[in-house]
């Protein structure tokens, strides 16, 4: 079933109007949940950002968060989804096409189960990855559906024989094309700060709560590409994702070529976050 | 009618799959047609530059640029639009959400007409316009559906009770959120060169060429929002906004705050080619 503004759809029978400002301008927000043992993972912390990025581009929620909430936790039980993610998705509505904002359109909202499997081998295993320049707009910060420079950057990293594109602009690394990326470097952690040019990921925010605890260094600023390829190691944090090793970075090993020591404590410490 | 792949479908009848990849990422392309006397005005550049942004990001056109041009001008011919636009776009197809190309999608290709007027009335009394910084991504040259950075350059323009939003990028000025912008400075055209900065507007050529013609000197280059500013005239140009004046900028007048004559001038050659 289809999640479509209030009420449950078959996917079947599920259809969006040509007219939905999605459709022609990519006008609208969204958020991918982490559905563990039947619950919605960190569901408080994607609840605000999704209630963050709405406000930044003034898209009115068309329900209380409560009763987004509340929703979406019902479509969870009633998939009976116990390891998987929910998509949801909230555009400015349906208006005939003129970019500025339509006056009575209501806003769409549309959410989703799938069952997802952890992805427990890359995390062990670790993934490769590619450098590629950042070409998004300036609000990465926004989670908006206009994501085709993370498209075409995932693409060119998987023609190129990787599991993921490190972006980076003016020199800098910032993100992934949709995952947020650390490195460790004589046993500091570093990532890029939570500004407009990355998605401030909720994985992010865990594993720097996580790192804490754990009495680890972490420098919210950010690296270059060539620091970034001297690493004692690197991860991507991500819903999906988790935290996944990097291992390789445009052919080059990162450290010993091996998921390293923190990147494992840290991972050891997520386990027992989704589990608690 | 609307054209859905290559069929005429009613409107009422018409949906988009909630799966589609312009839903999800806006991953697709699109044009607007002008039509004047029952014709495309200037079809192959609209259709070179189709080709073109399809090509940069790698989307299979759905049928020969030879069938989507007969089917455009079916259109036309059943909708009996005299005057008006044909939008059309198209998608990289429907595929369960992963930014990663889909393998199999059949792109989506869906266009429509509608009745619209010529704007004589700001053509001839021109509008006002207001700077707003350029956040948008490094490939505004490719016509995509990624326009969230355009929809709220314009809605700030309107909100500040202004017709178009100049945009700004470094301190230069790119062009405005749906449409090329120019100035004129002791008799000479300024434009920003048709980088990757701005979209290569199908009007701006047409412009640039009736220029060429009337004798008047072009520069290519990009000028400051300072330059624009203290220009004598400026104005802007689209497919349906023509070559519409700029009369005052950020509440400022420009030039004589009354649309210039290098402005009236190229508005009278448009004419003619319009009705060639």
């Amino acid at each position: 079933m289809i999640l479509y503004q209030n009420q449950f759809v078959p996917k079947d029978k599920m259809h969006i109007s040509f007219e939905d400002r999605g459709y022609y301008f990519g006008d609208g927000v969204y958020e991918v949940f982490r559905i563990y043992r039947g619950k919605l993972f960190e569901k408080q912390a994607h609840m605000r950002r999704l209630v963050r990025s709405a406000g930044e581009i003034r898209l009115r929620l068309p329900y209380s968060t409560e009763e987004i909430e509340e929703k979406l936790e019902s479509l969870v039980i009633q998939e009976q989804i116990e390891e998987g993610t929910l998509y949801m998705q909230i555009t400015r509505g349906i208006a005939p096409r003129a970019h500025v904002f339509p006056k009575n359109a209501e806003p769409v909202l549309m959410a989703y189960c799938n069952e997802v499997k952890r992805p427990l081998g890359s995390i062990k295993e670790g993934i490769t990855a590619v450098s590629v320049e950042d070409i998004r707009w300036h609000r990465c910060d926004i989670k908006s559906l206009n994501l085709l420079g993370n498209v075409l950057a995932k693409q060119e990293a998987v023609e190129r024989g990787a599991g993921e594109a490190i972006l980076h602009r003016s020199g800098r690394v910032t993100e992934c094309s949709a995952s947020n990326v650390m490195m460790v470097k004589d046993g500091v952690i570093y990532t890029h700060p939570a500004d407009n040019c990355i998605l401030h990921g909720v994985t992010r925010a865990v594993v720097l709560k996580l790192a804490r605890q754990e009495g680890l260094e972490i420098r919210e600023e950010a690296r270059s590409l060539e620091d970034f390829l001297q690493a004692d190691e690197a991860f991507i944090t991500g819903t999906t994702v988790e935290i996944t090793p990097i291992i390789r970075i445009d052919g080059q090993a990162v450290g010993t070529g091996r998921p390293g020591p923190l990147t494992v404590q840290l991972q050891s410490a997520f386990e027992k976050a989704i589990i608690s």
